[in-house]
């Protein structure tokens, strides 16, 4: 008899863990409406919201690649049974305020932080403070989405009309000029929490552009760790697994956002760690054991964003690279969207670093991003 | 526009590739009969015999998971023109004897054998030689069947009735004492050949029990290459993949049998290698560039075999082992079949090789083979 796992949402998160754990022995639906995703090219178990309730009598457990899941689908009693790592952290990553708030409430530290009850308010406080600043969205924010950076007066007064005519609400963070920007990804079951290898992540236009393993001091990992285990459980979750991104400034770390779920930055434990976090994801969940993967090699992940065409030159150039592993998710090129992603692994990091930029030059020569 | 590779047979050599070129824009068919298949597991596109036309037309390029290929699919040309490595390693696969006789003639090294027209006249060719031998019948023979060891004349008496009655023809060849076994997989595209690293295979009555990267000499290494780049000039193979079993006894390395695709002892390349023999038979047969792969790090592989239960218990003892990954491939568990495998990682070979032990006696707790 397989293991039967339903995850909530169709994308390239849910679409490798069922490439993981299609030689486990592992079952896999999705329930999706998109047809353009990953796993709808994998799975013939696509399950949308009017056949919830086969979804969930298929799985024996549910976990989910994304937050912003329909209020609806998280009334279904019978599938919050079964939800790993549970409701909690959703509710708090469908509202950028009520994670910030969560956060502070808890004395986890974050960049400072203003609350404002409409766009008009966003602007009068902005205003006032005359800093640098983000002004954020509070719902639907992932990728940079719904984020406006202010560096100068005339930058906030370019988006003066929009936030007045906005009917969403915001809230506006300092900007930090931060030394570097980590992730930690963290899997629990019950007692037992492991971490995967941490990365310094390099962000364009507020998207990860890429990210590597990375030399990093005792204290930064430590420091790292004791706030990913408190936090796992302060969100009260038994079983999963949690991403923090952290900004880290001298030898202070913040965390910037959480995500309970595998996590773009995660992408790299395919190749050069000795499990990947869609494995960490599947051990987690399903009780099976949990121990800290170390690194079999340096590596990396570029992501392949926006108006490109996997075409059989690109996939050469790509491919050429020693070390480089190409992952496509088989979705339509649109602006901004992520395709895939490359992951390379070397020996040292130096090396890793040249081969990234080597891949982010080729995906993006016209660019001056890399 | 994805690229569309049909695959001959649907069984875990096949769905090892399918899962690899799965995120790489690839789709694939496969031609089987079974439905007890990793194949069948993993995608729709299925064709059988009857519907091998269809198949074809799929197929932008066509390869094959074993050599025991109906004849009759190889008359179809438009077959023929897609196929790679071509049809020429299957014919000398189909029948031991014409293998043997190819290497003889292009002078490759093996070890010495005889020719017999029947059954009766092996029985009495091996009462004269008075030497240790193996009788192999010379068609269907893979993984050690149809292959009788004779150590004593007692053993040759046992099987003089199965031999005299037999319908099947059969070699004899002289039973080396070899130091150990190796094989090295190579991929060609044209005038370009490249190598998986080389492993060290123990085998357990006949079949492949585990294998992992070890210390190869130079020397060893540099023939080893020197024959497999003969012999994939010599079979005439323009795109695709060779493997090729020595054994090797001092300095002397004869050719044991070879593969013209990947194979058993190329699994641990998914997890310890930078491109993984099944990627590697992708980029050859699809023109994609070829270099030669790095160890990422030391690993190696054992199989699981027979009437073995994937239960949840035998899961999570094989995954308490650090740098062990499970690959189940779904199939009915029967007597010698081979149901999965376990790769491992390690940072050097001694710990690849007590790893190696500790699975297998996870595996096999009451059999002395570990």
């Amino acid at each position: 008899m397989s293991i039967k796992v339903g995850i909530i949402g169709g994308g390239q998160l849910a679409g490798l863990t069922i490439l993981e754990g299609a030689s486990k022995n592992i079952d896999f639906a999705v329930l999706t409406d998109s047809r353009d995703s990953m796993a709808s090219h994998l799975i013939n178990n696509i399950y949308t919201e009017d056949s919830l309730d086969e979804f969930v009598a298929f799985s024996d457990v549910i976990t989910y690649e994304f937050e912003h899941i329909n209020p609806k689908i998280l009334e279904n009693n019978k599938l919050l049974d079964k939800l790993y790592p549970g409701v909690k952290p959703i509710e708090l990553k469908q509202n950028r305020l009520k994670e910030k708030r969560f956060l502070k409430e808890y004395n986890f530290m974050t960049v400072p932080f203003y609350e404002t009850k409409d766009g008009k308010e966003a602007y009068e406080i902005a205003s006032e403070l005359k800093k640098e600043l983000i002004i954020k969205s509070i719902s639907n924010g992932y990728d940079g989405k719904g984020q406006y950076v202010i560096h100068t007066s005339d930058d906030l007064e370019k988006i003066k009309e929009f936030l007045i005519n906005s009917k969403d609400e915001f809230l506006i963070e300092e900007f930090c000029y931060f030394d570097f920007e980590i992730s930690l990804i963290a899997g629990i079951n019950n007692d037992i929490i492991v971490y995967m290898p941490m990365t310094k992540n390099i962000h364009k236009n507020g998207v990860l552009l890429y990210n590597f393993t990375d030399d990093f001091s005792m204290e930064i990992q430590e420091k790292a760790k004791a706030i990913v285990s408190r936090l796992l459980k302060t969100l009260n979750i038994k079983k999963g697994i949690l991403t923090v991104e952290f900004f880290v400034k001298a030898k202070d770390i913040y965390i910037n956002e959480f995500a309970p779920r595998v996590h773009n930055t995660g992408h790299h434990t395919l190749d050069d760690t000795e499990y990947s976090q869609f494995e960490l994801l599947l051990r987690a969940i399903l009780d099976l054991p949990l121990y800290h993967p170390s690194l079999k090699t340096q590596g990396g992940m570029v992501n392949i964003m926006g108006n490109i065409q996997l075409d059989k030159d690109l996939m050469k150039h790509i491919m050429l690279v020693e070390g480089a592993k190409l992952y496509w998710y088989r979705k339509s090129p649109r602006e901004g969207r992520k395709l895939g992603h490359v992951n390379i692994t070397a020996k040292n990091i130096d090396f890793a670093k040249t081969k990234i930029k080597s891949v982010c030059k080729i995906l993006y020569p016209h660019q001056n991003i890399c």
